[in-house]
Parts: structure tokens; sequence; C-alpha cells
């Protein structure tokens, strides 16, 4: 009976979600932290790529690690060139979570809403106009599904939107951009997106010629990895005011060093790696799939390329 | 030839605007406010409800007043029952900005934006978990253009959608409830927004019984008009915390007095009648496809029915 490890801050949510699937033949225990978990005897992990990678070395009867998050570098950088084992993420989940997040503060900032509240609290009745979201353009970098169901709403709100994906052709965009074109993808870009994973062809893509493309009055959202962006150049365009703001889920550095000079800028949205947090309810249907898959020896889906890195 | 008075804050504008569009035979002259304005020779008036309610008894030669607003209750009070006067509003315009105010405020609501803005400014990294508005239920107080482009967007950011309208029926919403049905319309909505425009059957009407009816957590929007909220009833109810928000963009005073109990509310986000400005370059088409037709006898578009009020 294979058996399975749950290692995860939420462990005990995970298990109890689990058993009402009522798994045949399938045996589990949870740990919460790293140290408290011996992972030698699981054939299974589950739990976020960090604490899996820690405890893969010790892992030596594991065939398949299932991520509880959309990125997995950590698994990446553990090199698990082991041909008997395979490492899965989630997908499809994140997509409404995420759009929310960057309409939530895309609508929040064109609205004006924190002049709007600063007035209120001063009890002053002051009209100030909105601006519109409506008719501008949007450059996604990453169209996978994440990118897609934030081009969805973005079409739905009346925006052009533009992707940049490494094939160069998406259906769920107006234009598509293969990576070398990358510059003419920004230019005059109204707001730029990023839900690009961590990989070595992402790193510092958004630096200071590509932030010099976008338009007067631009956005910049980063819910993509820390690392996609040139941060000193990001903050120095900041304060030149192109980007005029910046929403910024993630970090090259998280927590974010209390020194950071992202700190000090008056527009910046820092949240702090919360966009789209996972929930047991939405990752254990996909562990329950795959987990069918793996006993009846089916390809398992979502499955990680550890040479592209996603 | 006939003559057009332009009486609005933004007259210049307007005569501006429609100069390019080079209107056969039309004598154009403008005016800013009522006094400044004498409307006796003038056959059209163009511009807000107020402005032009207040100069109708002089205007004596006038065949047709053109509203700049949605909202025109004033030409209902003003009693144009003259048989060779006709009236008409404006349509089609508001609902992409009446979307964009709806659920930017809803989104930040839903982000904690503001919570996660205080950790920012005391520099403190600390996850704040969104709420996610798909999967709520949305309850939608008249489905005219606004709202059902707000049914639109809410339908797809994954929420359900019902909709209150005289007919009982409407294509734009999920479920649609006729007046009588007011309170099954209200029971356990999450967020119930009212566009409905300022007549006898709406004054009054989200009171103390509607608001016992929303969900816990629930929030109210209102883009419609100040009289259709019981505004004591709604100010008790806050303080209880069902509606857990209120987002107001109108009052049955505007603008809002020093002293009104909305002012001290810590749940209340109060916006000062601009979540929809009109603006000339939207306004003059609606005018110019009017003026067409005027000259040729055919009927106007958007004419305001004075007996129901809108």
């Amino acid at each position: 009976m294979p058996r399975l490890l749950i290692l995860d801050p939420d462990a005990d949510a995970y298990a109890q979600i689990l058993a009402r699937s009522a798994l045949p033949d399938l045996e589990v225990d949870t740990a919460e932290a790293a140290e408290a978990a011996d992972p030698a005897p699981y054939d299974i992990l589950l739990g976020p790529p960090d604490l899996l990678a820690a405890v893969l070395p010790q892992a030596v009867r594991a065939r398949w690690v299932q991520s509880t998050w959309a990125g997995v570098r950590p698994l990446v950088d553990a090199d698990l060139a082991r041909d008997d084992l395979v490492a899965t993420g989630v997908k499809g989940v994140f997509g409404e979570a995420m759009s929310e997040y960057v309409f939530g503060y895309l609508l929040m900032i064109h609205q004006r809403a924190l002049e709007r509240l600063e007035a209120q609290r001063a009890r002053t009745w002051r009209q100030v106009a909105p601006r519109k979201l409506a008719g501008k353009t949007m450059g996604i970098m990453g169209v996978g599904d994440i990118g897609s169901a934030i081009a969805a709403t973005a079409r739905s709100l009346g925006m052009r939107v533009r992707g940049l994906t490494r094939s160069g052709r998406s259906e769920a965009v107006d234009e598509s951009f293969a990576p070398e074109r990358r510059m003419a993808f920004a230019q005059g870009l109204d707001v730029l997106v990023s839900t690009l994973p961590d990989t070595s062809a992402t790193t510092g893509i958004i630096d200071e010629r590509l932030l010099d493309g976008l338009a007067p009055e631009s956005i910049l959202v980063n819910v993509g990895r820390g690392a996609n962006v040139d941060e000193p150049a990001l903050a120095a365009a900041l304060r030149r005011g192109r980007p005029s703001w910046a929403v910024l889920d993630v970090f090259r550095r998280e927590p974010l060093p209390p020194d950071h000079p992202f700190w000090d800028l008056d527009n910046v949205f820092i949240t702090c790696h919360a966009a789209a947090l996972s929930h047991p309810t939405d990752i254990v249907p996909i562990f329950v799939d795959n987990y069918r898959r793996f006993r009846e020896g089916r390809p398992l889906r979502h499955v990680v390329d550890l040479v592209r890195g996603y």
C-alpha cells in the first residue's frame, strides 16, 4: 500500500479533506515542518516546493512529489535528476484569484480611491474624477492558465490585450509576441502584467529598456516571480514616474528586506506573496486525480519539466 | 434655422466638439449658468437636468431639451406637461464607467487592500489573505443599460447575478425578480447594487427589512440615486455590520451634510457623485444623432417618460 506524507503547515486540513475522498490503498501521515518528518518510508510527498526540496535527499523511496504551489523553482534547483521520480505542479486553480488581485489594484488606482478616501477622512465633499481602464492596452508576459484568465477579464472590461509567449502564439490575447520581440510588445503599454515563472530565460526580463517603452501613466503588476524584475532599475523608473505605479506581490528576496528601496516609494503597492494562496480545497482534487492516475500507471497531469523549469 | 442653447459648466467644450460635427442649419449659443442665459429665443436646450429645469419656465419656444446626465429627476419635477416639448436623456455611455467603479470598490474590499496598505506603511511583511468575489451572488436593482453592463462584468468574474426589474424579466441576469418579490430577491445576497432612478416607486426601497435579508459580510453599492436608500436605516445596519460595507456615490442631500452619520462610519466609502461623469465626447454623439432625427421629423432616442420618471 503506497504511503503518502503530507508535509505542509496546513497538513491537517489537507488530510481531513483528503479523507473525504476515501482513496483506496493509501496510508497517510502528516507533518507541519521538514524537521518533524522522516521522509524515508514514503512513496508520495505532498507539500510546498521549498519543504519538498528540503526533504528530498532523504526521501529515498519517493516516486512522485505533488507541489501545492504554482511556482516550483525550489524543486528545479533541487536537481531531481532521478529517473524514478516525477514532480507535478498545480494548474487551473489560481486564474480567478490572480485576476481579482490584478483588477482589484488596477481599478483601485484608476478610481483614485486613495485620494477619495483622504478627502472622505477630512469630511470633504470633493469630486475626484476616475480614469477609465476600458480602451487601454494591457501586455501580459506569460499566457498560461493564469495569464489567459487575466486576459479574459481584461477583454471583458474593454481592454486590448497583447501577450508575450514562448511560442509567440496565443488565442487568449489580441496580439501575440515571441520573446525576441519583447521591446515591440512593451512599446506604449498602459499596463504590463508578469505571470512568468522563475527560469533562466525570465531572470531580469523586466529591465530598464523594457520599462522605458511603457506609456506615461503606466502600471506594472508582478504576480509572477520576483526574479523577473531588475529591482534597482524598477525603483529608479518609479522615481521617474514611468511606470507611474507598481503593484508587486513577489520579490527577489521574501520577506522583502527592511532596507529595500521599494518601502520608501509612495507609488508602489507591496503585497506579501498573497495574490493567490493555495487552499487545500482547491489542491486536493488535483492530488486525487493524479493519485488515481498514479495507481493505474497512467501519465500524471501538470508534470513539471525540470529542464524548462515549469 | 433652429437655435440651440448649450447651458452647462462645460458649455465651451460641448460647443467645440459639436462644431466638428458641422451640423447644418444650427445656430449655437453657450452659457455656463442659468443666470447668464435668456432661454426665450431657443428651440433646443442642452445641459444638465437641474439647469434645464431652472430655465424651462422662460423657454417659451423650446421644443426639445437634451439632458447631459443619466438622472433626470429635476426634469420630471419641473412638470413639463407641454404637448409641444420632448425631453431626452442619455443611455449607453455610463455602463463601462459604472462597472469599473462597482468592481473597483468590490475587489478592493475583497483584496483587503487597506489592511495591506497599513501593514506596508508600517514596513511590515504580513500576508493578508484576500477573499474571493468569484462564486458569490450579486443582486442588481434596475437592469437597464448600466445594470446590464454591471451584470456582464459580474458574470465574467464568476459571480451569480439576480436582477430586480419592473417587468420581472431580463436576459442580462441569471434570475429575475419583479418588484413585489424584492424580499426574495435580497435574501442571502453577498452584494447588492442599486442602479435605480429616482421615482416614486424607488424612494426608500433599500430599507431595514431589505438590508436584514442580506448575507453576513455583504456589501451594498449605490450608484443609482440617494433617495433609493432609507439613510438612517442604512447607518444603523452598518453599525450592526450587515452589510459589512457600503460604497455610496449618491445621497439624499448632495453635498452630503457635514453632520451626516455616514461620515462617522469606518465601513463606508463615500464618493461624491463621481462614479460616472458626463464627458462632452460621450454626450455630443447622442445629441448629434437626435438632432438629425429632430430635423427629419423622426422619433428622438432616449425620450424621458415623464410619468414613469425615467
